[in-house]
């Protein structure tokens, strides 16, 4: 069974749930999805959905019954499995509302395995509302049909992050100050991309990550790129050179 | 001089103008850029900003007069010459206001040389503000320091833009039903990438693109991209391989 979806996109709609799915296993949904599928679709009994769940694929599923505020469903068949997910990791600074959502969606756009929340000193926003981030993420993954989630971490600040950090990812940063050009097909295996706030890391800070074993500076060219796009250019050039992007494209 | 900013960049504004610059001449600012200078970061007489025009680099102006209206300003000294830009052309169909801004403004940090809409047989939307575009790459620009603007082409339907196709520009396409991993490394030279709309390109529309000799389908993955991330991946993929991310960062 293909684990990549079919092109063109099916019109069914698809959406994502937090329960295991299985056949013949019974799925309610309430409010925001009921609503969508009940009101904005206006689907009744007998009308098919794709339904994942980023623990076993994607399920076709069937309404029983459907009201006002809560919609039951029936799986019929898998579809999918859980499609296979590049082993990268997506460190970023928190930024501002609307560019920190879109680091989110195209991360979930692109295949980010995690995404790790990281305060820096220059970290202007320090707040995460990691319902709003997730809740972007889901909707990027149902209308990329995607059958699996990155995993939003909780944020941490920057010397736990070192502290902690799994020997053997590799984990490259984009340095405003200077690195090799990103050639990540150099280094293979799990590995990570730190990207800085808008106003870059402090020296103490650039000298703490380089100090990991595991870290490599790169550079994203000579101009400027803002953080969110340094964070989709970086994981587009990983995705690219270590990892699934030279695989034949869907069937 | 170098051509690539200085980090970590200066504070001071930094603003484009649409007049060539040079050393002593005189500068009008009105509207919104004098609002900005002297009613927002309330500059006046002697304070020093950047100016840049597209042609000739980034100049260091000085505030000769601030009016609530108007601003003048004389040119002091010439700060760097206009960057080097890499020949790459960005063809995409347009997408809704907010996406197709994210397009402009990103296309403009990654250094495309020239944006060109594409009406294709599936483009939703088919009028394009280029005003407001146009608005948000200047203000790309001016953040992260550029001294180059895209340059942005009148919208044309895709049948026009093959039938005046210049000969030996490569055009690699984002092809959802298939191509080859994206290796621009291998054919060096000017190059254009191709984002179709979100509902992809028609048979019809595929063949007349594959039947330019400079055409190359590409993949970008197995995974489905918005036409935004599309663009991003692909321009950053370019830049990588083919483009000026190989060159020694900022100084």
């Amino acid at each position: 069974m293909p684990a990549t979806p079919a092109w063109p996109p099916s019109s069914l709609p698809r959406l994502y749930v937090d329960q295991p799915l299985g056949e013949g296993a019974s799925v309610t949904l309430e409010s925001q999805q009921a609503n969508y599928l009940g009101a904005v679709l206006r689907l009744g009994p007998g009308a098919q959905i794709k339904l994942f769940d980023d623990r076993s694929g994607e399920w076709l599923a069937e309404i029983v019954e459907a009201g006002k505020k809560r919609v039951t469903l029936r799986i019929v068949q898998q579809l999918r499995e859980r499609e296979a997910v590049p082993d990268l990791w997506l460190a970023f600074a928190p930024i501002k509302k609307g560019r920190i959502d879109w680091i989110a969606e195209k991360a979930t756009e692109l295949g980010v395995a995690r995404l790790v929340p990281v305060i820096t000193q220059r970290t202007i926003v320090d707040r995460l509302n990691g319902e709003r981030l997730l809740a972007h993420m889901i909707e990027a993954a149902e209308q990329c049909e995607r059958t699996a989630l990155p995993e939003l971490a909780e944020a941490r600040k920057l010397d736990a992050l070192l502290k902690d950090w799994p020997a053997g990812r590799t984990l490259y940063f984009a340095d405003e100050m200077g690195g090799e050009p990103f050639a990540p097909a150099a280094t293979p295996g799990p590995a990570a991309i730190l990207i800085g706030p808008e106003g870059g890391f402090t020296d103490a800070e650039r000298a703490a990550i380089r100090a990991l074993p595991e870290a490599r500076p790169v550079s994203l060219g000579p101009r400027i790129l803002r953080a969110d796009t340094a964070a989709v250019a970086a994981v587009s050039l990983w995705m690219g050179a270590a990892g699934d992007w030279t695989q034949s494209p869907r069937s």
